[in-house]
This record gives C-alpha cells, sequence and structure tokens, in this order.
C-alpha cells in the first residue's frame, strides 16, 4: 500500500497544483463584482462530528448568486470524536477540525485564530453537531458549555462592531451562549408531532438568555438589534430544498443587515 | 481521551437514535408526494479523493425540488488514498468510501453492491476526484483505466433498461469507458484561457470512443440516443452558483428523458 501511495504521489503533485489554481480562482475576487465580503465559520465535515454538508454548501450558493466575496475559516483544533455516518458510532481514529473542514471549502480556507471583524462586513456560521462539538461543548455540557476561545472572540467581535451574524441550525446555541440576549430561532418548540425532533434545544437557549421564536424550516429570525439572523434548517424534518429555501432567506436577510 | 470518548458515548448514544430517527425521515417517501425514484452513487467526500461535496449536494437539492425519492449508494472498498484538503497532500492514513460517503448522505446509504436498476428510474453519478480514484483508476491510468466492477455493472444495467444517467463533471470519463461510443460534455475543450484547468480530459473521452461537445458550465449536453446527461460542473473556473444551476438543468433534463 505504502509503495501504491509513493507511486501515486507524482501523480497527484500534478493534479493538486492545478486544483489549487482552480479552487484559488473559484473563490477570488478579481473576475466578478464582488462588493460584500463574508467570513464563514466551518467546524469539520460531516453532521454528525462537524458542519452540515448540505448547509454549508447552500450557504456558499446564496452568497456566491449575491455576489458575496467569502473566506472560510475553521479551528485548527482535534475534533471532539470521529462519527462513522453510516453507522452512526465513534470511530476510534483522530481527526483535525481544520484539516476536515478544507473538504467542504475546497482547500481555500484558514485558521480561525486567523480571522478578524475588521476584515469582513458578516459571518456565517452553518449547523451539524460540528457547533456543538468542536465550536462549543454544547453536545455534551449544555447550557453549561463552553465556547471554542477564538469562536468566543469572533461572535463578540462581529457583534460589538455592528456586523450582522447569521446562525444557522444548532449554531444558534452559540449566539444565546456567547451573548446572551439575542432574538434566535431553532423552528419548533415540541418535539411531540416527530416535525421538531431536537426542540428540547429552545429550553436550554432560554436558559442561556435567549429569546426564541417559532419558525418553519423555510423562514428566518432577524434580531434586528442585535443584528442577528437564524434559520431552523436541519433543525426541522423537511426536505432539502425547503431547507435550502430557509438558508437563501438567511442569507438574504444577512446581507441586508450589512450597513 | 479514551476515557473522555467513553464518558461521551452515552450522549451521543441518545443523539445518534435521534439522528436516526430524523435522516431517515428527511428521505423518507411517506411524508411527500413522490413520483420518480433516483439512485445516486458516491464516491468518498471531498473534491480531493472523494464525491466533489457541492455537487452532490446540488444534485440533492434538485432532485429533492422535484419530488424525487433518492436512494445513496456507495462502493465498500477503501478510498485510493487520503487527501488532506487544506495542503493537496497525502496524508498516511485509510478511508472507506462508504463510510466517508455517508457524511454526504447523513447516515442513509447502502453499498452499491445491492443496487438494482430494477427499483430505480434513473441513475446519478456527481463528480470529484472520487469519481477518477475509487470509482474507476483514471486519475492514473488515464484511457487504459478500470472501472469498480459494481460500477460497471449499474451503468450497464440502466443503460441497457433505457433509464436515463446523469454524469456529472469528471464521472464523465466512466460514461465513456463503459459504453464507449456516447456524447458527453465535460465543458471546454482547450485550458488556454485558465478557464478550462482540466480540458485535456476531452482528449482521454475522445480515445475512449466518447464523442465531446463544448458546453458551459450553466449548460448540459444531452445524449438522446443513449439517454445520457452530462454537465461540466468544477470542470469548470466558476462562482459556485453557476455549478449549481447547471447541475440544475442536468437534474431537470435527467427527469425529462424518464420514459
Amino acid at each position: 500500500m505504502i509503495a501504491r501511495i509513493n507511486k501515486l504521489r507524482g501523480v497527484f503533485t500534478l493534479q493538486s497544483s492545478l486544483l489549487h489554481v482552480y479552487t484559488n480562482k473559484f473563490l477570488s475576487t478579481s473576475s466578478y463584482l464582488r462588493d460584500k465580503r463574508a467570513a464563514l465559520v466551518l467546524s469539520g465535515s460531516g453532521v454528525y462530528d462537524g458542519t452540515e454538508i448540505h448547509e454549508a454548501s447552500a450557504c456558499l450558493v446564496h452568497l456566491s448568486r449575491h455576489g458575496t466575496d467569502v473566506s472560510m475559516f475553521a479551528p485548527d483544533v482535534k475534533q471532539m470524536h470521529v462519527i462513522d455516518h453510516s453507522k452512526g458510532a465513534e470511530m476510534s481514529e483522530e481527526r483535525n477540525v481544520l484539516i476536515e473542514s478544507a473538504r467542504i471549502a475546497r482547500g481555500n480556507i484558514e485558521a480561525l485564530s486567523k480571522l478578524s471583524a475588521d476584515n469582513f462586513d458578516c459571518l456565517v456560521i452553518p449547523g451539524g453537531f460540528g457547533a456543538a462539538k468542536n465550536l462549543s461543548t454544547f453536545a455534551t455540557e449544555g447550557i453549561q458549555c463552553r465556547v471554542n476561545s477564538a469562536v468566543e472572540r469572533v461572535v463578540q467581535d462581529f457583534h460589538r462592531s455592528n456586523k450582522p451574524i447569521a446562525f444557522c441550525c444548532i449554531s444558534s446555541v452559540i449566539a444565546a451562549k456567547v451573548l446572551g440576549n439575542v432574538e434566535v430561532t431553532v423552528g419548533g418548540e415540541s418535539e411531540e408531532d416527530g416535525k421538531w425532533p431536537y426542540a428540547g434545544t429552545v429550553a436550554a437557549i432560554r436558559d442561556m438568555g435567549g429569546i426564541h421564536f417559532y419558525k418553519e424550516v423555510t423562514d428566518t429570525h432577524i434580531d434586528h438589534v442585535n443584528r442577528i439572523v437564524t434559520c431552523p434548517a436541519f433543525m426541522g424534518n423537511a426536505p432539502l430544498h425547503h431547507v435550502y429555501d430557509g438558508i437563501g432567506k438567511l442569507i438574504f436577510e444577512l446581507l441586508q443587515l450589512i450597513k
């Protein structure tokens, strides 16, 4: 196997250099009119231990359609754990949040420690369990959770600068934990009909000082005072294109909030 | 670390059971009118060693919007290699194509060996280097490549049954290798202006018996005789929403070709 990998290394090096030219151009600002700059924070790649892939992709498609220049960041830390997504079971290996996030970013990503609110107009944090496992400890510690120090700094910096932030799905718990008295939605408020399997999150948000609003998957909530926009996304049991459309509204409202 | 993982296992088991209820409903046929059934074949999760994440997500959003019932499959084999997407360099570890593909599928995926054309109306194969590394050996062996035996069987079965197949991006080389005389597009035919960094693929497709048509990223080519639809997607240097829209046309045309 090692011999085979060595044999292939040369081939991939060539491909890789092409790919990097390509990905850089794909995300460059030179070719298209880009008047707003968004920072997007990832937490891995895969719903159970990282960023929810379809939420991140939807954010990026909508940001692209609005001509926004996007830079991606992730904390350069070990994942809480690695989940075999085919079984929902832990694997006995370790992965790095930044390296795995680079799969969504097509290689174009930087360490979160390098993100300064000064260089951007808005911030986007997609959901997925990575927000509750790698960006914070909410998945295991609930309202007693700690938020990754770089994430906390970044959220506070954008908030203090009156620059709008979009939190998607479970990442809204970070808004409540870091900022306290903010208005957010994670969708429905009861698990009873099976449509909102994580509705218990609402109580935690309230316990952390947040104010919750019931919204459908295709809708958002806007906190105009704090310039926070949130949407339920995969907190709800809905077809994928409803999640995509809800995120479309999230990104539209986010960009409207830029001064 | 092990102690911590063990401590967390109980918490995750609860979450995992919720997640599985959720993902199954997300993909279930019971709640929405679904009149067409699509099989989608993944090759890992991440452009450099698996399925291109945004291509797969776009396929799924558009299939969802058309009310299509989607089932996902991937070969239960080792990846050719694992690429650190933040550096474009090989990592000294091994990963399984089915397990990594499950990240895109949110856990709802089966081994490709279980896919029968009898149970579906159409087939979709998104791109990413996984199509050229895990579904075939095109990345290293070019026109002499071998196609994974399950992939070859599935493509032949759908083709023989006159059921349409969508190949996206680099996966079009599989169409040419398995079926020979088919019409496809991978976008532009020259690397000169930097817009089509993989245009060399066109010569390989012709050498394998395929007929190539130049199409823009937002466009598709339809081979009405073979019921094959293709689009360039990330073969081109284009904004993400153009890739998304091109895949929208791919899925629309695919569904139109169903008898």
